[in-house]
Parts: C-alpha cells; sequence; structure tokens
C-alpha cells in the first residue's frame, strides 16, 4: 500500500525568535494563517487517506503535532527521542511502517517548504509512486527545476531518460559555487534536491542494511518493539546513540539505483527569514511583511514578521530582518541572518531558556 | 517668596512609541526608573519646599502628574486646555501666582532634561534668584555652557559682565550653522539657551504686557478667576484663542532687560531617541540601551529602548533606533529620528489613535 510520512523534526533555530525549542517552526503560523506542516498535510491529504499519513518528530512535539493535524491517527505519529537527522528518521519510519505492511510503499515529504501549485506538486509525486512500483529496486528522489543560480541548495544531476520528467540520477552536487549553479541553471540537466522521495520499504532498509548497518540494525530492533511495551525503553537506550547523518549523505549518493523525478514547482525551503522574500507579496519599495501593521517611511527592502495586533514601524532602513515575537524581537540585516544560530546560543548562555 | 514653576507640558511624540497622548514624555521612566518630571521635581526640591512648587501641564495629563509627584499640593497643579507654547504658560502660571503672592520670585524649570550635578544646578539657581533680587526689573535666563558644536539649540550671547558668573544678554541666535556653532563654542561667549529662566512675576507679567498684550490681558482675566468657580469655564473659552508662541520670541529676545547666569552642568534636552546617547553608557562598540536584556552581534552605534521583560537582540545593525514598546515597535537610523512625527502622523491615519 502507498504510504506519506512527513518528516517534522528539526527546531528551526533560524526562524528565532519565532521559533522556540517548545514551538519549532513547522507549527508557526506566520503566514496566510496556517502552519508550514499543516500546509504539508493537506497537499498531502490530497493523495492519501488519513490512515495512509504519518508524521515523525521530536517526541516533545507530539502533542502540538497532534493538536495541528488531528485526522492522522495518533499510532499513525511517530516521536524521536533526539533528532538524529533524516538518515535515522526516514529509516525509523520505514521500519516501523514495513512491521505493519511488508509491502509499503512510501513518499517521504518535507514540512518546511511553501509548494505551489497542488496540481502539479500531485503529479510528480503520482509519476514518483508510478516510477517505484515500475522499478521496485529504486530510490527515487524529486528535483525541483531550478529558476536561479541558487548556492543554497544542494543539486541533483539527471543522467539518462526513462520516460518524460523521470531519469537515472548521474550525480548529487553539494551547495555549489555560484559559477557552478549557473552553469546548472543554463544547462537544464540539473535540479534541486528537494528532500522528498519515493521508495518501497524494503528498498530503502536494504541501502541502509548496505550504506548504515549499524543504524540499520538499531532501527529494526526498535521496529521489532513498536507495537509492545518495550517501544519507548528502546526508543530511549538505542536512538540516541545513531550517528547523525543525512539519508543523502548516508544512501542517496551511494545507493544502486536511484532517480530523479521532476518536480515543476515553486518550492522555497522556509528554513530562514530571507527566504519568505519569495513567497510574500512586496510593496513598491521591495519591503515584505508576514502581517498586517506596518509602516514604511523611506524604507527598502525590508523583512517584516510580527503579531498580528503589533505594529513596527521603520524609518529609513534597508535590508533588515524584523521579527517581533511576545518576548523578544530581533534586528539584523539580511545578510547576517545565517548568524542567528551563533546569537541564540549567546543568548541561552546570557539569558537562560526563557528567550530560546 | 521664591517659587518654582515646573513646565510639565508638550507630548513628545519624537519619542515615539513610548510617548503617547496618553503618556508623555516627562513620566516615562525609561532612565533609571525615574521619570523626567520626577528627576526635574528631586533637582528642585532641594531647594524649595513642596509647597512652592507649582507644575503646568495638559489638563488631561494633571492625574498622572499629581501621580507622579504627590508631594506638591493639588493646588498648585495648573492645567492647561491645550498646548500654546511656552509664553503662554508661563505667563499664566505667572499671573496665577501673583493673585497669591504679589511678591512672587519666580525660577523656571523644565521637566525634560537630564541635568547634573545637582550642587551645580543648585548654584546657578541660587545665583539666579539673587541676581533678580538685586535687579528686580531683569528677567534672567539660564544659559548652559556649550561642550560641542551643537546645532539643534539656541545660543545666548553674553555681553558685560554683571559679577561671577552673570552678564547681560547681548543676543540670542537661533540653531546655528555648524561653523557658527564652532566659533560659538571657541570664543567662550556663548550659552546654550537652557529653556530655564528667573524673574520677578511683576516683571515678567509686565513685558508680556508689553510684548504680547492680547495674551497678558487674556492671562489675566484668567487668573483673576482662578480661585473662583468661573476658572474652568474661563480656562476653555480663552486660553484655546491664545496665539502659539514661545516666551523666547515673545519676550526674551526683545524684552528691556535681559541677563544670563551661567549653568555649568551637563544638561541634556531629552526631546529626541539620540540625545539618549549623552545620558546613557555606551558598551565597547557604542551601543547605548535604556534596559538590561540587549544582546548584539557586531552591531554598533545602535539605541536601544525596550520594556524589562523583553529582549532586543541584533547582528550586524549600525546606527540604529530601536524602541520597544507593549503594542509597536520602532526601527529606524539615527539620522531619521527627526522623521518620527511625520511617521506618528501617518500611523494615525493609517492604524487610528490605538498607537499613537
Amino acid at each position: 500500500m502507498r504510504h506519506a510520512v512527513i518528516m517534522a523534526g528539526g527546531a528551526g533555530v533560524r526562524l528565532w525568535p519565532l521559533s522556540r525549542r517548545s514551538r519549532p517552526k513547522q507549527v508557526l503560523r506566520f503566514l496566510g494563517g496556517q502552519s508550514l506542516l499543516r500546509q504539508s498535510y493537506e497537499r498531502v491529504s490530497t493523495l492519501f487517506k488519513p490512515e495512509q499519513i504519518h508524521i515523525i518528530t521530536n517526541q516533545a512535539h507530539l502533542p502540538l503535532v497532534s493538536q495541528e493535524i488531528p485526522e492522522v491517527p495518533t499510532s499513525n505519529l511517530y516521536g524521536e527521542p533526539v533528532g538524529r537527522d533524516t538518515a535515522n528518521a526516514i529509516g525509523l519510519a520505514a521500519a516501523v511502517l514495513h512491521e505493519r505492511d511488508p509491502d509499503a510503499v512510501i513518499g517521504v515529504f518535507t514540512a518546511d517548504h511553501v509548494i505551489s501549485p497542488l496540481d502539479r506538486f500531485c503529479d510528480a509525486v503520482q509519476k514518483a509512486f508510478g516510477v517505484v512500483e515500475q522499478h521496485p529496486d529504486a530510490l527515487v528522489t524529486l528535483g525541483v527545476r531550478p529558476t536561479r543560480p541558487d548556492t543554497s541548495y544542494g543539486y541533483v544531476h539527471r543522467g539518462a531518460r526513462l520516460h518524460e520528467g523521470a531519469y537515472e540520477v548521474e550525480d548529487f552536487i553539494e551547495k555549489p559555487s555560484f559559477a557552478s549553479a549557473t552553469k546548472y541553471l543554463s544547462s537544464g540537466e540539473y535540479y534541486w534536491n528537494s528532500g522528498m522521495f519515493c521508495w518501497r520499504a524494503t528498498t530503502i532498509l536494504d541501502q541502509l542494511k548496505k550504506h548504515l548497518p549499524q543504524s540499520h540494525g538499531a532501527l529494526m530492533e526498535i521496529a521489532a518493539a513498536w507495537f509492545g511495551d518495550e517501544r519507548d525503553a528502546r526508543l530511549q537506550s538505542i536512538y540516541p546513540k545513531l550517528m547523525r547523518i543525512s539519508i543523502d549523505f548516508a544512501v542517496m549518493e551511494r545507493a544502486d539505483r536511484v532517480l530523479v523525478v521532476e518536480l515543476n514547482c515553486q518550492w522555497v525551503d522556509v528554513g530562514s527569514w530571507p527566504a519568505l522574500e519569495s513567497v510574500l507579496q512586496s510593496d513598491g519599495d521591495g519591503n515584505v511583511a508576514a502581517c498586517s501593521q506596518v509602516i514604511h517611511l523611506g524604507s527598502r527592502g525590508n523583512i517584516v514578521v510580527s503579531e498580528d495586533k503589533h505594529l513596527i514601524a521603520t524609518i529609513g532602513v534597508d535590508d533588515l530582518v524584523i521579527v517581533h515575537s511576545p518576548n523578544a524581537t530581533l534586528i539584523c540585516t539580511r545578510r547576517d541572518a545565517q548568524g542567528i544560530k551563533e546569537l541564540v546560543d549567546n543568548i541561552r548562555q546570557r539569558f537562560g531558556e526563557e528567550f530560546t
């Protein structure tokens, strides 16, 4: 049977001060009232019934996720005691799903992207499932057609064409130089690595066994106890010991048969404040705002996020990120937004957990 | 008898978003917990008993002022129905005081300055009263020794020396050019016009009668009814019709006998956010803060004001004014801080009174 796994781990520290340990970015509602997790669920639910949809997240966030997506049965919510990156999260979901349904075919979806239009997304997902059902040994990645030479994304270099919109993967490239990214864009042979995948549970588990045997053994041990009394004990004792590694490094770059299905969509990784610019309407001066009460006087290129009742007013400032939350406000230049992690570490040291 | 009149009118719109129509700058407590009005009262109360201290403010702010300075008898609080600038506020206080005490000698003090040290302030005030008692026809202004070529203050050019620290006034100069201000500074013959004065009630009323006869007549009419049932009716019907004009324009620049007493103090007009820089301790990077929870990462020359429980965090921003209030936040460049009045007008139009 087909299943959807939504990856909703990660803290999203680069979206501080809105994101907090207790309130991760997936459940924030700063974009049109719907959280990114909700948007992801709504997309996926056009193709899957709630019983086929599974969400993996941090254990501490299970109540939040359950509240945000009440449609999904709680037995389909998987909690990681700690984050151990995508190889282990995906592996855990696959191992548990394989326990439940040995013939499971899994689509893996992210919960921190803005994707549109919906119909193209659905077409690509349907095609990916079709490809997997036709090539049971394949790992399929969804590749987004690039629209600019972005140097912050990973790229997938496509090879031989299987059929319309589906290709062998020639190579994975980590964040390239601007020159390379420009070449990739004009060649038409490269996609952005979307972090969304499709495969049979047995296939991804076989590949994990081959390329990440320690994790594979541990995850199978946890999964074997999933529906018994030992689940939590095994999770707590085994999972934290796993090595942090991404599915791309651990498996995709080394696997036997990797294919890419083209996703011709607007696709924005809302992992940092500057990314908001792509998904929000700008005023005549290049300012964007994820809130209604903003006023600029001679200011240009600013990104403003606030609660709905709080007014943000600027005069003569350019290219700033301004984010207001109930107990903390961030003001930084757009180019310094990558420093937020360091900032939050400093804040935790100086002022304690209250603000982080 | 000697009296002190503290001028606590004015809205302080340039200190938005902390100052509001309902909460003028004089009662804000962003500097060390004491409002500027309280600081002014504490200074003056080292020389005057509470019964000798009078406060003139907007009628709407009388309850706030009374709460802030409970020591002063409510009969010493004078409310203006509307602001009509310093000539009329000073004239009203003088006319009422003259009703109460025909021999009144009045020191006029501001409520929006930071002044230190206290002993030099007291010395200058004592000297000013001494000069007035010796020269009953004189209007005395307190002149602050300039410490930099400031172009935002008015200057007093001193003439012949009466005795140590007291001079005839040669001339008043409105905000000068930088070149002139530099010349004034090096000559040693110029003072900043502090807005603080000393004179006999009869003398200032005579001079008002001569140079601003309409106001004089109106104010005498109000004062004559001050201790009867007609006070409010006369205030409401007469005061709003008075012409807005400062005591400097109306009287000081044209009066018969004007003297200046030197005030050798730190004296900061906290009328705008950039002025805070002079009265707050800066960190190693030139940032100052009127709050405790501030963190800067690679930011320089910023002025930050916030409530105590709200954290302000910046990365890589320079020379900004950042002011957080419960329902609005201002971010502007230091050089654009004079645009706050226009900003607040825009906010009132777009979002209504709630934020102003």
